[in-house]
């Protein structure tokens, strides 16, 4: 009965590892570093993904390393690949710098949509699996793609909501619900969220957690952005364990209708 | 930018008094009176209605009444009523038998769909704003209506989501948008809810509150329910105070893009 | 069996008088006469609504109204109208100009989004029925506010699908379906419709008929517009007739699924 | 001007022969035969879609054949094939059985959702262009996809509505206006159609044809439904090609609004 209590019972597992947040947040794109630090920690996100690319080829971006290493579990991302061979050289070249074998694996097939490419992706994921890493990948809604993606051994699978940066929210929560409802794996709805409501509605049809970063690192303040997806998200997954009621055509009279009292 | 400090500024005002929480409740059909209880603690709500017919006619209402009265701020409503004579006897009867001018005006048009008759709607409330009540009226969504509401002298209007218990969410979001814009005074969206997403969306798109009942009384689990729409309440107005990312058509990189390192 | 005899079969009945298209277009915002003129013809439109005002002020619309009275079935409106008084005077003037006791009530309560006012609208309908009028009143998707417009003897309600000359389409379909499917009277969907879509889904949900003006007179070709129009009111209103598959959560093949020929 | 003209000068190009209708249909599901040819011969469609296996495998099927043949353009489809092996070995079998070299190319992933699956999806296509064939894939709106598809050769793509026979409509019509707004082929959307409007809209938002089965064979009156689906297709292109208005916040009057009669 204590709602409270009841959370604390609620952990994310992802990989054997276990999270309190269901809300992994990106580091690009924020006004200035500050604003960063200050948006993790009240978003409460206990996974924090950076681009490779960053952390190999900016002094700025190594320094972010060390200076999140303490604070969260750190999530490698491929962000920018766009082939096999250059995803999965991305991803020990993180390996190597960073120590973790967890990664997000991007692989783009589109400059223009962001989209991923599926095919490859289910290569690229099963080469990565093979060497020994814990792979995330960003892939569509497409419950097939999604099945590959968990046979071949992946973590989780993070269906799009919209594409990346655009902010349009779930396009189509119908694949999504029909993606989470089939998942053997854990299922990390990653892009397209465009504010609170979106967070709530994707642990709502049954997401395990959301992965976002323009929604938060673009809002006119970023830090309250930041306070509200830890909201909706904790919102979105306590009305789904709580049993939501169900949608009627009519309507039914909350409290009693008695007599008129007037007639 | 310090988020809590932020929120704390934030408080939501109505006929002059300040309320923390942006959440209001009802109190019938919940599965026994602790369960009642449990789930207005967790929520936060400081406002809750309670039928006046029920606190006339039963002696467990009565009691009910004592239970709240030292916990909460008491809106008596008129649900039930159907004219306009009887929704202001009723809101008398309350009044007097409460100690309080406050008033949450229901005026059903028709006892299937429970929408409200308009015109009645505003003839009574410009009775009882004569008669020194704070009317706070359960109304449609239409713009011209919510207009001479508050004309007449209501301290906020309550456009209905949809209908009474239907757990049907937003069905007409472009309309509330519309009459948050245009309002000149607060707006609770009343009726409709189903979960906590669309609670969120609700004070996104610009309402000052929400006032529910069934989505939590009738919920399977009604406190962890009222855990959600307190966080998801709390998540919207965050985002609505954070001003959202646009949406746009295409998508946009969050992680720089840079040259192929494979290549 | 027979699709076209059974077309044939299904008259629009409004006021007694039977039609053949359940397209009822306006006069206002083309190109220029000869536009309209072919957009009018192409659309088989045999209601034709033009503004009394126009009639009453402008010489060119005299000569409009000449023109139209002999190609179709005129239908006056009170467009400007914002009180009882108002809309009573000029619909009797439109009698008197023109020969018909039809008129389209418009009592509009908001310049800006202009919706209608829909108390006044209920007394200005029951007063021009009692003076023997056919009454076709613009209003809102609210269901008792449409209940009581047939009860006091309007021929037929007119729900807005969203705004006049928006284009916004069906902002409320739950709304209008739970109109459709309560009226004792013909449900004309007036006001919103932006493309060809939007008409047919009106159909499909039960309305008996849809008045537009704008999506065609404004279209970039009005009078392939006035085609679209045509076409689709016809195939909303077939699809309706013919009774629509159920939507279905998953999956069903239509094909026969054989053993692999492969395999 | 002529909008009937207009028309006719809109022919419907697939792989170099032209068409005057955009509705393809299959022929899976009727009540029985003359449902089906008279439902084909009042939808107008030019382009029939039959299944290989039925024409292979049922005395019944190839009957099928030789009525169809004379009336319309075959196109025998691989439904039920769940490899590249087997769909093209399909593919193979129906050509030489019929003697046309058009295929539609349906590689299921799944049994349940009848997702196709991509990967294997555009291998197959590749194998059947290089061996003569004119393909057209059945595929998801995933753009990268039906890039793919049409870089290796594919006459048009078709991706899904939604799941086969579900009647959902459109669930991402974003995705979907995407892809038509990017092809170099024609897009057919394919699947998933459920009622008039749902069809109109795909050609309003770009596609240059639809495919549909179930919407037309299950429907209560199957033949009263494909003259829906005809009016629809037609209603559609025409509202896509006439330039729809744009669709704007708040109204703007269609009639002129002036000054109070009664005032």
């Amino acid at each position: 009965m204590n709602a409270m209590n009841d959370t604390a019972k609620d952990p994310f597992t992802l990989a054997g590892k276990s999270f309190g947040s269901r809300l992994l947040i990106g580091t690009a794109g924020y006004p200035n570093r500050q604003v960063m630090l200050d948006a993790l920690e009240v978003s409460g996100a206990e996974i924090v993904t950076v681009s490779i690319r960053r952390v190999s080829t900016e002094s700025y971006a190594e320094n972010l390393w060390d200076l999140l290493k303490d604070r969260c579990h750190l999530l490698p991302n491929t962000a920018g690949c766009g082939t096999v061979r250059d995803a999965v050289l991305t991803a020990q070249l993180g390996r190597e710098a960073v120590g973790t074998d967890w990664v997000k694996l991007e692989l783009i097939g589109d400059r223009e949509t962001l989209y991923p490419d599926v095919a490859q992706l289910v290569e690229a994921a099963e080469e990565l699996v093979k060497d020994g890493f814990i792979v995330l990948p960003y892939c569509t809604d497409d419950p097939v793609v999604c099945q590959k993606l968990a046979d071949v051994g992946c973590a989780a699978v993070m269906p799009l909501a919209s594409p990346i940066g655009s902010g349009m929210g779930l396009v189509n929560p119908y694949n999504l619900e029909m993606v989470c409802n089939r998942s053997t794996v854990p299922v990390i709805v990653d892009a397209g969220i465009g504010t609170a409501s979106d967070a709530a509605r994707a642990l709502e049809i049954g997401a395990d957690a959301v992965l976002l970063n323009t929604a938060i690192s673009k809002a006119r303040n970023p830090v309250l952005m930041a306070a509200a997806m830890r909201d909706a998200v904790a919102a979105g997954r306590a009305a789904r364990r709580a049993g939501r009621i169900p949608r009627k055509g009519y309507a039914e009279a909350s409290s009693p209708q008695l007599g008129m009292i007037g007639s």
